[in-house]
């Protein structure tokens, strides 16, 4: 279905599902003379802000021909191409261009430009109003979700203010501590962290559930999360790889359906803000590997598919979706062949951060037929003769580690054609998807400042 | 301004200045309530199709910053940013992904996919019909423009059909012997190419001329151009680069002056279709060639700023800018390191294509003085010791081209912190960009067919 028209279903259900089938018969994709019912002044209850951290054009481009179903002649439509509606500039206020997630998260919080490692405060270390705390002065119920710790960079970057990012148990504290005035407590939490969140020197859950938290930390008991307000931490640190979790690989998708529906029925009368990261997008592409970002991209994708039926279904909901920066210098098709090899990406089975250490902790003088078999734990195509004898000559190098992570990810790239040009990040354009009400204000090339300001405007005019 | 603003001045240029005017007073920026024009009834008289080859999100965005002015605050928004209203995917019909130039061109032009190298031609390498050969038979006068030889694979693909590009006379032939009952002589045609048109076997130059075309084959004297139909021919095969041509670096900018000015005062009553490409983007991404890259975008930009002008002053026209694909797996930054310089950028004033012969020219045994005053001649910045040992023991090798190259490359690359990943095509989406009379249908995101399928309708609504 053209994107359009979905907005017609936002305000009157019925009505609007009426016209909608009548416009697909009719064959009616225009938006201009449909009754769209977007308006500055009526503003959404309830704001859906999901980032994909480190997700470039070139990564849900990638995703669209790896979801392709190859049997059918067409190539099918992601989430992504349904919901695109502009672009944005990503670069932090320092002249280099090339923003690391910190700055651009606070520049998605506040509006405001930072340096890079900033969190909620600006070049000169103050402090920043974020959404997340103007929501909570409208007496909005607010959340977060990330598949990172919770009090990484990017929801760091909503609801602390620190000078720099690597101050984690400085945030964690911030979380329930209060420090800064307009600083709130939030009100739903899921995520990694339990190794900030719960230390030797401070029990900030067991803080939490005392103030009336309810609290899980098993991804598999989500469910037995029923009142607000709640905190989850399913992990550590960050929750394990998409790509490496059998059981639940979806778990972005798994959350985000916890939170809305929670929201959905415990939100105040003011509704809700919520902010939900795909954060290890970032990760696996720092590391330079495909089938790890595939894993996520593909749970961030259910996400928002989610998260899209909830605002078309809800009326009363303005979803938007970016990017902090795009990571790795991703690009479809390398080293001057035009193909890019999907069923190879499918093939392989585990991140190479599963890998790299299991071939690690191979002994030094192992046969062919083990490193093979050690291949094929994770990948389902062969190593030729020559990769084998490669892998083996890293195994017995003294710079084992360097050269084995190297010769991995050149049989991976190669075989798959997938080119990298960075460990870090880059500075093109990121992609802004929206849907819902007054979600045409994001239409066309804007700045991550922007999309902060409008963001603030549509949770009160008068701001 | 903001962009929305200026579709009002399209219709009703005196009414709608006022409105805009007092739009601006207001600080009115919304689409949804201004007076948009649009409608799908109403039809452009003029289309101009501006097709950037190679032109990825990291190229637009890249430029931006490369024009930056550094002593300002902000970050100076571009033509491009101005126009963006969705992206485009690019994937041929054999499920590699990555197109080569002629496919992609054959689906902009024909709404059909393709194989990589088809010229007009469908998978069965079967003619289809084009827009310009459509804008034909509708009694339009038809224009081409292009930085390439005017038979390369994107003006080839509005105007032949042939199942390989590669077969460059029998598609200058093309031109206008009309072997095809549709294909039709195009009205204006401006590029390079005298080595395809001026042979010895025939000249077609001087068949044109006796069809009543005036002809120039000089860049400087575009203005004696001042009647249809013409022809101007500036090169044996592509123009030089921008970033090598002190006299005329935009000679795209040049010719689409030149040809929106005749099309303005010559065309029929039907109005014109014209497809203007910068085309040599693509080659300068093809040598992973910042500088050169940067000059090509510098002179589509300003020939866009044009055409932007244009169609906002006719106020019937439909402006839609996109590109065919993305070259060279580019990115700003690389290696780690969160920065692109481009001051760097700006000190290199020639491209790849002089420099390397320059050294290549040396005799093994220079000095380093030599080697430090040749990269002088084409870059204000200086080399240090280690890289003028570098390039001495370049000269000296066997393999002297290929080292010379990739060390000379690895210079220029590492000292500004750009990434390459191929010399060859990449697959992420590429940008659209419109204006002018119902350039709302472009929005969102698309397939490179359905932006030709859309154009067709634009062209007339009963095809
Ligand atoms: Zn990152
Ligand atoms: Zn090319």
């Amino acid at each position: 279905m053209h994107k359009c028209l979905w907005r017609n279903l936002l305000k009157n259900n019925a009505i609007n599902k009426l016209f909608t089938i009548a416009a697909i018969t009719l064959g009616i994709t225009a938006c201009a003379n449909s009754n769209v019912k977007n308006d500055v002044n009526t503003l959404p209850k309830n704001i859906i802000f999901m980032i994909g951290d480190g997700m470039g054009v070139a990564h849900t481009t990638s995703y669209r021909y790896f979801a392709d179903d190859k049997a059918t002649k067409e190539v099918e439509r992601t989430v992504f191409d349904e919901l695109l509606v502009g672009t944005s500039s990503t670069y932090p206020d320092d002249n280099t261009y090339v923003t690391d997630s910190a700055a651009s998260a606070t520049a998605l919080s506040s509006g405001v430009k930072s340096y890079n490692g900033a969190i909620g405060v600006d070049v000169n270390k103050k402090p920043v109003l974020t959404l997340l705390e103007r929501a909570k002065q409208l007496g909005k119920t607010t959340g977060i979700v990330s598949s990172s710790q919770i009090n990484h960079a990017t929801p760091a970057s909503f609801i602390a203010h620190n000078e720099s990012r690597r101050n984690y148990n400085q945030i964690a504290d911030a979380y329930i501590d209060e420090k800064i005035n307009y600083a709130p407590k939030v009100d739903l939490m899921l995520g990694g962290g339990t190794s900030y969140f719960i230390r030797k020197d401070r029990n900030i859950v067991n803080e939490f559930k005392s103030l009336g938290y309810s609290y899980v930390d098993d991804l598999t008991k989500l469910n037995e999360l029923n009142t607000l307000p709640a905190l989850g931490l399913f992990a550590p640190v960050g929750l394990p790889f998409a790509v490496d979790s059998d059981a639940l690989p979806n778990r972005v998708e798994a959350m985000t359906k916890t939170a809305l529906n929670l929201l959905a029925t415990q939100s105040s009368d003011n509704g809700f803000f919520i902010m939900i990261e795909g954060s290890q997008i970032d990760w696996c592409a720092h590391g330079n590997d495909v089938a790890c970002a595939m894993g996520e991209l593909e749970d961030f994708a259910k996400a928002i598919e989610y998260a899209k039926q909830f605002t078309e279904e809800n009326g009363e909901t303005l979803l938007i979706i970016t990017a902090d920066h795009a990571t790795g210098g991703l690009s479809i098709g390398a080293n001057g062949t035009y193909d890019w090899k999907t069923d190879k990406v499918k093939q392989i089975n585990s991140s190479l951060a599963v890998i790299i250490p299991a071939f690690l902790s191979l002994e030094k003088d192992v046969t062919d037929k083990v490193i093979q078999s050690t291949w094929k734990k994770h990948v389902d195509f062969d190593l030729s003769a020559s990769q084998i004898e490669t892998l083996k000559s890293a195994l017995s190098s003294k710079l084992k580690k360097e050269k084995m992570t190297r010769e991995i990810k050149a049989i991976i790239n190669d075989t798959t054609l997938t080119g990298w040009t960075t460990g870090g990040h880059t500075a093109g354009d990121v992609q802004v998807f929206a849907s819902g009400v007054n979600s045409h204000l994001f239409n066309g090339q804007q700045d991550n400042t922007d999309i902060a300001k409008k963001l603030f405007k549509q949770l009160n005019s008068a701001q």
